[in-house]
């Protein structure tokens, strides 16, 4: 079995780390200067494991091996979001990085090929996963050209430019070269840390729908305009809303989840009635067919709403992802490596927050490995993993990797 | 009696809504060129009425009878909200301009005197009744450097300097010099019109207390958080405010108002659960009594938010207005000047919105007259009042001056 070096792991990690360090975690959005020079870090890394490293015109950064035959991918994102933790993403390139060099290391292994890859713009910055995208042939020259960075603006063909990118070609899938694809990250939530279990193997992603729903109502007065008189759309949208807090548990799922993360009254001023009021909503399950109850609820509650009156209340679709399955026998050697290093302390759960693994598994066999989040606190720079669970989240990896070529090959 | 000339009369409103003229209404804040033009307009008409005409160093335009003896002063606001009606403000302006001509006009009333004054900024660019306050002695001049034009920052200082009236004096009122004020106003609401009625007796200016509700939860991410771990700060804020709206009709009085006009969400981004959520309350009744019973009932449906948890709930009182009641001899005036001209389509009823009168009330003895606003619009351009009531609303009032002069001499 190929050896994992811990040591080696977590210096990498923290050397990682160091780039755009924000108190106990990092500040490296796409593109910033931290993450180019992380990114030109890691293909140095890549390099001296005897990979053959690169950065594509979209800023994926790969790590080739030389070996003959079919490989399996190995990797995540090494930008961050926004004054965030030092594990999300970086954990599953580090330790792509660790497998291929332990894979090297052993005999038995070393003719065994494994690719690493740290996609760009995992969290959003410019886009909606733009490199695992761009790698699989989603990614139009159009949809780069209109791109910009949500915090500040910047064009993505400029921000590529100052990053010495805009004259690389952006490298692109043949499915045939890889057995499938592996990403290992950090659980994102407690379920792991909360019942003291030390590894979560990913049976999906799930869905999400994200729904606009605007109340119309009339803007009036609020010192003049009677009670009886009012058309409040803030009223009106306060009534669904707590109506919804009701209902969707009686409809729930195991594992759904249901938010409202935005409200706004128009025009929003303390003495003026709201004549105008907007909500997003959104659930996410594994389920095609939760995801289907939640929505066809919400569709009556609207019209319950609109019957009721005094407002007038639209929903729309904003945008919808689908749940995304992972493969089984994936699974089934993740399950086989977590038996042997956390007999009795590993679930299967599914993934409540989007991955690249749900990209690159529209074009390949694809799993995932979830180890805890202390607390289950994520893109919060108090993120963090203890160094034995991420120690041990490494061996299983590797091993459930070796397992996979094994019968791959 | 006086007799109002009704074409005088209209042209002179005709003439005040060219200043600044929006759609069918007027566009004219608070010392914007239109609003400044429009004030020296007015000196002028007061001039050629035979008042004596001034603007003061806050922008209030006087025009002030030359008669021995105290005088009844008549008033309201010349600027306007922002895109909003010809009549708010300016009705109640003109209506004082008429009745000091019609005094002038008629041998019995020539020689009693009518004081007319146009306040500035009753609407609130700036500050809060400035002018108004300024001639009771309310304004300070520390007041006057921090303010600034909410619309667009300019400070006070600079806004009165460019209209000319940086070295004026303000103008302080002499309580002794005055029988009262009057103040006539369109309604800014739909009771009048509503019930086929023509005028308003204003028995009060109702009290308002305007409320911060704070909800402190935990942000975190909308896929990985379980329903059952989050400490959901907008949920919080929707379940209290629907809680509010089941609540609050049941212990209202006849013409209590409440409104949420505005809610944040923080972050406030689709996938987010919200950390924080903050909403303002406001309550208006002419019975403090009924404020205290409002504010009674909030505190305890906070209390038992804390209670319930999970998110901690915080109230503060944004500011307050008291309740301030009109002089019920100049009330008794224009209710037998109503029955006089409207018989049996006259209400007495309080104001739900605020007007200079509240300030002079602290001063004098003040009464107010409403005339309808069609279909209740205020604050809009399309707020509009009949011919017919306009004529009526100035006929009732200069009979009731007329009645309080020859009470009050």
């Amino acid at each position: 079995m190929p050896q994992i070096n811990g040591d080696r792991l977590l210096a990498d990690l923290r050397r990682l780390a160091e780039f755009g360090a924000y108190k106990s975690g990092v500040h490296r959005p796409t593109f910033s200067p931290p993450d180019i020079e992380a990114r030109r870090w890691l293909a140095g890394r890549f390099a001296e494991a005897g990979l053959e490293a690169s950065i594509d015109g979209i800023g994926n950064v790969f790590g080739r091996s030389r070996a003959i035959g079919q490989k399996l991918l190995l990797g995540s994102h090494s930008e961050s979001q926004n004054h965030a933790g030092w594990l999300d993403g970086a954990l599953g390139v580090i330790y792509g990085l660790e497998v291929a060099r332990a894979f090297r290391e052993d005999p038995r292994t070393a003719a065994s090929a494994i690719d690493v890859a740290s996609w760009a713009d995992e969290e959003g910055h410019f886009g909606s996963f733009l490199g695992s995208r761009s790698f699989i042939g989603d990614v139009t020259d159009e949809e780069i050209d209109k791109a910009r960075d949500h915090n500040n603006g910047m064009p993505l063909r400029e921000a590529l430019a100052s990053a010495g990118l805009a004259q690389r070609k952006r490298e692109t899938i043949a499915p045939s070269d890889y057995i499938g694809y592996l990403e290992a990250h950090i659980e994102q939530g407690d379920t792991l840390d909360e019942a003291g279990l030390r590894l979560g193997i990913v049976t999906g992603i799930v869905g999400i729908r994200l729904y606009r729903i605007v109340f119309t109502g009339e803007a009036n007065h609020a010192g003049t305009t009677r009670m009886v008189k009012r058309k409040d759309a803030g009223v009106a949208l306060v009534k669904l809303s707590a109506t919804i807090a009701d209902r969707f548990p009686q409809i729930s799922g195991p594992r759904s989840v249901w938010t409202t993360g935005a409200i706004r009254l128009e025009p929003g001023q303390p003495s003026i009635v709201p004549g105008r009021a907007e909500m997003t909503f959104q659930v996410r399950d594994i389920e095609p067919a939760q995801l289907q109850r939640f929505e066809d609820t919400l569709l009556d509650l609207v019209a319950e709403a609109n019957s009721a009156g005094p407002c007038a209340v639209t929903m729309e679709t904003v945008w919808t992802v689908s749940p995304v399955l992972m493969s089984q026998p994936f699974q089934d050697a993740l399950s086989l490596a977590a038996e042997k290093h956390a007999p009795n302390a590993f679930i299967s759960m599914p993934s409540g927050a989007g991955h690249d693994a749900q990209i690159l598994a529209r074009k390949l066999p694809a799993a995932m490995l979830f180890v805890p989040s202390i607390n289950g606190v994520s893109h919060h720079w108090t993120e963090d993993t203890s160094e034995a669970d991420i120690v041990l989240g490494c061996e299983a990896l590797a091993d459930a990797a070796e397992e996979i070529v094994r019968e791959g090959a």
